[in-house]
């Protein structure tokens, strides 16, 4: 049964019951705005992460990794301009720092403190700085917008949202950044997700993960894997209630939410990717399995020649037939059925003529769908991810320079 | 022992011994350029192949793969502007009905043509302007030149070269075009390999698998692998001599300049790959075994954020660390060096200070070399590429219109 719940308008990280946030101007960014931010729950939370699969993992993944095996966490601070990631040991002994320093902010202990880093990969985090910027942040129950800010890189919008579900008696806030280097598993960016439910580790572990598997895990920017990925839950539950407890239907409720959640924040993330003028949905059905619809389907959302061609609403569908070609998925050219939005371009194989007006005007809009069906199974994926432009190559030309 | 060859001045593909050539424009090109050409040997060849490992094969890669079968051929049509993939069954009869007519031409049998094509995905061949065209081809022993011309897409210069063994007492000629749609394995794009060598199939199949390992199998260009892919190496013997034997001196000659000679295809491959300014060759040393070196280098060199960072001339070598660290390749970042050319900016994990200037002028060249140190093993990698430019963009975003 579908679960009723809805978005809360203006709902940011810190919308749920408990939380507060707050963020300051540092100088950690280049450019003038916040970087550096705090983000803690008035009550020790049950938390649960997941983070880049890079075998390069900066130094506040790590570190996040340790202090969640405990499956607790209290607050998370964060800094943008600086990845801290191959900062070999001066990484970690500043991440642990950094955490420290939020910790005294909050009067907390610094074990309850969780760190995340994004920007620029291979510098050490300006210490002094940081320092004295983490004395200036005030923290605010409505702070979560600040946090929104705080986080953005090479984003042009803050990307935020609430859902608050009446019958499960929570509500569900989260917030994310991420423009470039995104690319499952993991879809790099940060995003810090916080609730009032009331649950244990063991179902808040793996409902992340069954959210994190049909949104962030499907989104392609660039197909490159950040060093710093982070996906943070925490659960303080203020809300009050028995704890929701797999199997049941509250915790149906709150899976169905967080996935739409995480589904809301992935196509955010893709829509504003480094460059991007445009959404790109691809939607793969008639699978063997659920496992070959997502890879074709990332595999086509994420090839540069489909890409560009959306971008220049060319309708060279031909690329993305070549696209799930090469994914390594089975295909069978003679079954496959591919449209453009409601246009039919391919039919068993066969190259469908079409309205070539029509299909450039379908791909002049700011969300572009492609359906591709394999009809060979029954299994279907959707994956999301943004055109090609110029932009992107200016934008990544000079990111440090 | 190394092997003593030279290239040829002006080398082709019909620098070998009885070898001929000749192309015309057909009309098959939208803009006015040669677009149909024939490649011939005066008696028939040993023959060998490689194709794209793309699920979806164009229909000329069907019909080679079926007529390699035998080991043997005399000669390959091709045509540019139209790739005749997805072409569904009209595609494979065009492409059977090209190789008729070219055979006409010549005056063999059509099962001994091979064929390829290279350009728009999902259009048929206008096979009227083909059967046109075919007629106007006559063929000459300097037409290499021509054929290098007639198989350039997106291509800004013809690629092509002939190498010459004294102590092997043979010629090995090649051309290839590939700018977009590149990536191992296969590397895509046309190459046709000719030799007067004397050998036999088993020879000539291994010798082309080892030469396309060292050389296109090591090209990335964008990630993305063409429906189309296609080397062929035909040798007809007139060099006269005893056959050629694996494990003999001149089999081990006759590899080393096969390598060279692709080698050198390769690189002209990337340093034309589609907008870009540069070359790029990366090499991963002290890889626990050759495949991972190979995995290694190739994902560097294929990275987004990599290419851009380097057609901007900034060092921002995080990026390449970030890059083999989602290779998949065991990584121990506090291993880990790193050189931009002569450079040294990571030492056993630990970014090392360095001339920002410097790293800027080396990054500017028209050749930039980067090597990475695994420092767990003892196989080297050298993979090649090109940068990512607004230019590539440009030129996909409107390949059909």
């Amino acid at each position: 049964m579908e679960a009723k719940f809805e978005f809360i308008p203006s709902g940011s990280v810190t919308s749920p019951e408990g939380f507060c946030a707050g963020a300051t101007y540092a100088g950690i960014k280049k450019e003038k705005g916040l970087d550096l931010g705090i983000l803690a729950s008035e009550v020790p939370c049950v938390a649960a992460g997941l983070f880049t699969t890079n075998r390069i993992k900066a130094a506040p993944v790590v570190l996040c990794q340790q202090r969640l095996r405990g499956g607790r966490a209290t607050a998370v601070v964060v800094n943008s301009g600086c990845a801290n990631a191959c900062t070999s040991e001066q990484g970690l002994a500043d991440a642990v720092e950094m955490a420290r320093l939020a910790a005294e902010v909050i009067g907390i202990a610094p074990e309850d403190v969780l760190v995340a880093s994004t920007g620029v990969i291979g510098q050490t985090l300006p210490m002094e700085r940081l320092r004295n910027g983490m004395r200036q942040i005030a923290l605010s129950r409505d702070g979560g917008h600040e946090l929104a800010r705080t986080i953005m890189t090479t984003d042009t919008v803050p990307k935020e949202t609430a859902v608050k579900s009446d019958e499960g008696g929570f509500i569900i806030g989260g917030v994310a950044k991420g423009a470039g280097m995104i690319h499952p598993d993991l879809a790099t960016f940060l995003c810090f997700l916080t609730t009032d439910a009331s649950t244990d580790m063991d179902f808040l572990k793996s409902a992340l993960r069954q959210a994190a598997d049909v949104s962030f895990n499907l989104v392609s920017i660039d197909g490159d894997t950040s060093t710093n990925d982070t996906v943070l839950l925490m659960a303080n539950g203020l809300a009050g209630g028995e704890p929701i407890s797999p199997g049941s239907r509250r915790g149906e409720v709150f899976q169905q939410a967080l996935n739409q959640l995480c589904i809301h924040l992935a196509k955010c993330t893709a829509r504003d990717g480094e460059g991007a003028t445009k959404l790109v949905e691809v939607t793969v059905g008639g699978a063997p399995n659920i496992a070959a619809a997502k890879l074709a389907a990332r595999t086509i959302v994420g090839s540069p020649l489909v890409k560009s061609a959306i971008h220049g609403n060319d309708p060279n569908w031909g690329r993305i037939v070549a696209a799930v070609g090469r994914s390594g998925v089975e295909v069978v050219e003679a079954k496959i059925d591919l449209y453009l939005g409601n246009l039919c371009l391919l039919k068993a194989g066969c190259p469908q003529p079409f309205d070539w007006e029509e299909a450039v005007r379908i791909l002049s809009g700011s969300e572009v769908a492609i359906v591709l069906q394999l009809n060979l199974g029954s299994a279907t994926a959707t994956a999301w991810g943004c055109d090609l432009s110029e932009e992107y190559v200016t934008i990544n030309s000079h990111y440090t320079t």
